[in-house]
């Protein structure tokens, strides 16, 4: 039943081309949901999209969605992930996802392929949860995870409503516009770690997705001058942060697939001779098993308490983001593994440990993720590398994969 | 010889009046240096400057100065401090030498008193050192410690150079406006510390002032996605920024009289779901004696050694400023205690652990402080308080000190 190969050199141009979107000096994009970069990115896939003979709408969360039609019109096959990034993110994150899938149907409709089931492209809105917190937003909200309401009032850092943004870059659809529930969903994406780089495969096949937590950490102590306060006498909200920063990293370390950062952290006033009033911290804790992530969380709970009591500063903790350990469809994944071996491709197992919009399909359908090896696990970094054989590699599984799933009946 | 008594409500509501600007919602003031809230701080002293029937000028450093003739053409006397302040800072800070010494030659003027010296009043530009690095930037420059482009060339976070602002704001003068070498320099300030409290005095005589030195240090780790990076494979610039953090708590905790703050600290990309791949922070540490900063310093480097060596991080140390300890003139204090004798106020003896222009002008003429107590030793903080009495009573000892100083020959 495998029918083809992608066109590796076209789908290379295509990651370059979208890459000069919000390039950095470093070699790699910033391309912030709702930004004016997001918008030239998601112009630049429409017309791509268009190109590929997809029918393109674009739901009320900004979600866009380039339609296949198939043989049959019930629930379609859906794949897809996100083009927007971090601050100096990588080029491939998300990217390789959208543009891989576009190849694929450029590739079943160049070969003239009838399947029955329709064919959905999806480029989600604001995965990274940058700019908006949380991540995998409107995947979310297209599986009920979060309402209309919730999703519009998110605001930025600078308390720019996302509704007002998606607005303002031409992106606020119509919600009858939304993908439907899918017969099944599959996400190509680079690994964000060492993995499958260790064992030596170009591309695996995803069990699952870690559970997650987000917390926020607010440190108040005492601003005062640096020079006449003694020692003794502080409060210092930084010098607290501190020691919780490296509690956070010792409770991660001291536990087996256990990690846990702190990414973002701001100081006030942050002044050279001013000891520091308070600090705003974020705590990103990640474990397989839930259990073992609520002893986590009970943990960084203890080491706040006895912080707090030793330097004297107060700690508020908010909890207000988790996603659930996820195992993926076995349906899916087989599928994804049947395309490796079409391909003579031998196809690695591992979890990932990062979130994706696939952990919401997940929620509403069988659903699914392909794995391509990142050079040194590096992600979310300029540094950030996939090698042209296994790009290819992963799309060519991609492909497979969704012939099986998307039902081809001749070719 | 002692003359008169200041008009206490009429200072503080001088006091009131010049804390309206800049106003925080917290009590307190943010009149950052060259700021608008500065311009508008400068408009109103130069109004008050002259109805209190100072000759008022600016010099090419934004210097105010008000001044007051005397018999002889010979050195003036100085007397003044600053009105720039740090963000959310107090309102006393700065504000009261100033205002406490225009009140001062207007009680002079009011009972027609002729003193052999000239009195100059001066506010200083940028003593803060918060929007344009280093402290006490435009003291330094007149006594010969900077050049015209170093001080014109510093730049504030947003790379707006001083010049430009300087310009901006209107208060470019002319560089044969600089207050000319002074026959002495008094500067009454709140301590900024808890000493006069601890012991119940209202004023104190300030012996000198610490060594002061500022460093900074850029760690450089390595940033990825917070997921799938194990916690033995990071290079996490936050974790080792959180242990620099700590041995620089540490190692001052463990000198006596050392006092080490990190105030300002930032974090790259500052994103909740990548390990920070760059943290750059202040170190500011003081001690009154020169040969144990040194010993201080040493320390941090031994530090930073070792911590770059266990994590895997690079961290560059720039040691950019020094003041070193320097005590202040007899005769000046002399005057200062014999002040508060004709009060029969009991005059406390301290060292200042904040710098102050003060410093620079004993590098060219006999110089010293008045301190007044501060409630709670606070400082660089909104909630920064004197209380009235205390106010009053050392603008009482700045009018002795500067009858003697200024050489009063009739009332």
């Amino acid at each position: 039943m495998f029918i083809s190969r992608v066109d590796g050199s076209r789908l290379l141009d295509d990651v370059d081309a979208l890459a000069r979107i919000g390039a950095t000096s470093g070699g790699g994009v910033t391309r912030l949901a709702l930004t004016d970069a997001d918008k030239a990115g998601r112009d630049w896939l429409c017309r791509s999209m268009e190109a590929a003979g997809l029918a393109v709408r674009v739901d009320d969360f900004g979600n866009i969605v380039g339609r296949r039609e198939g043989l049959d019109d019930g629930p379609a096959l859906l794949i897809g992930s996100h083009i927007d990034s971090v601050r100096e993110g990588g080029r491939f994150d998300g990217s390789l996802g959208v543009l891989a899938s576009v190849e694929a149907v450029r590739v079943l409709n160049g070969a003239d392929v009838s399947m029955r089931r329709p064919v959905e492209v999806v480029a989600w809105t604001n995965e990274e949860g940058v700019r908006f917190e949380p991540a995998m937003l409107c995947s979310g909200a297209v599986s009920g995870r979060f309402d209309q309401s919730y999703v519009y009032d998110r605001t930025d850092q600078d308390g720019t409503r996302f509704e007002e943004e998606l607005r303002r870059i031409g992106y606020l659809g119509k919600e009858e516009h939304r993908p439907q529930r899918p017969a099944a969903y599959l996400e190509l994406h680079v690994e964000q770690g060492p993995e499958l780089e260790q064992v030596g495969h170009a591309v695996g096949a995803v069990e699952g997705i870690v559970g997650i937590t987000w917390l926020e950490a607010r440190i108040e102590g005492r601003a005062d001058h640096a020079g006449p306060s003694a020692m003794d006498s502080r409060r210092d909200a930084l010098a607290a942060a501190a020691r919780l920063i490296t509690s956070v990293e010792s409770l991660a370390g001291g536990t087996p697939d256990a990690v846990a950062t702190v990414g973002r952290l701001t100081v006030e006033p942050n002044v050279i001779n001013t000891i520091p009033g308070r600090v705003v911290m974020s705590v990103d804790i990640r474990h397989p098993e839930a259990a073992r992530l609520e002893v986590l969380v009970a943990g960084l709970r203890r080491s706040v308490e006895e912080i707090a009591g030793r330097t004297g500063v107060t700690i508020a903790i908010d909890r207000f983001w988790t996603s659930e350990p996820t195992p993926f469809d076995a349906d899916v994944l087989a599928a994804v593994r049947n395309a490796g071996r079409a391909l003579n491709l031998p196809i690695g197992s591992l979890w990932s440990r990062a979130g994706h919009d696939a952990k919401y399909m997940q929620d509403i359908c069988p659903a699914g993720m392909i794995f391509v090896r990142s050079r040194d696990g590096l992600s979310h970094s300029e540094a950030e590398f996939t090698a042209p054989d296994d790009t290819v590699a992963g799309a060519n599984v991609l492909l497979g994969a969704v012939c099986e799933l998307g039902q081809v009946v001749r070719v």
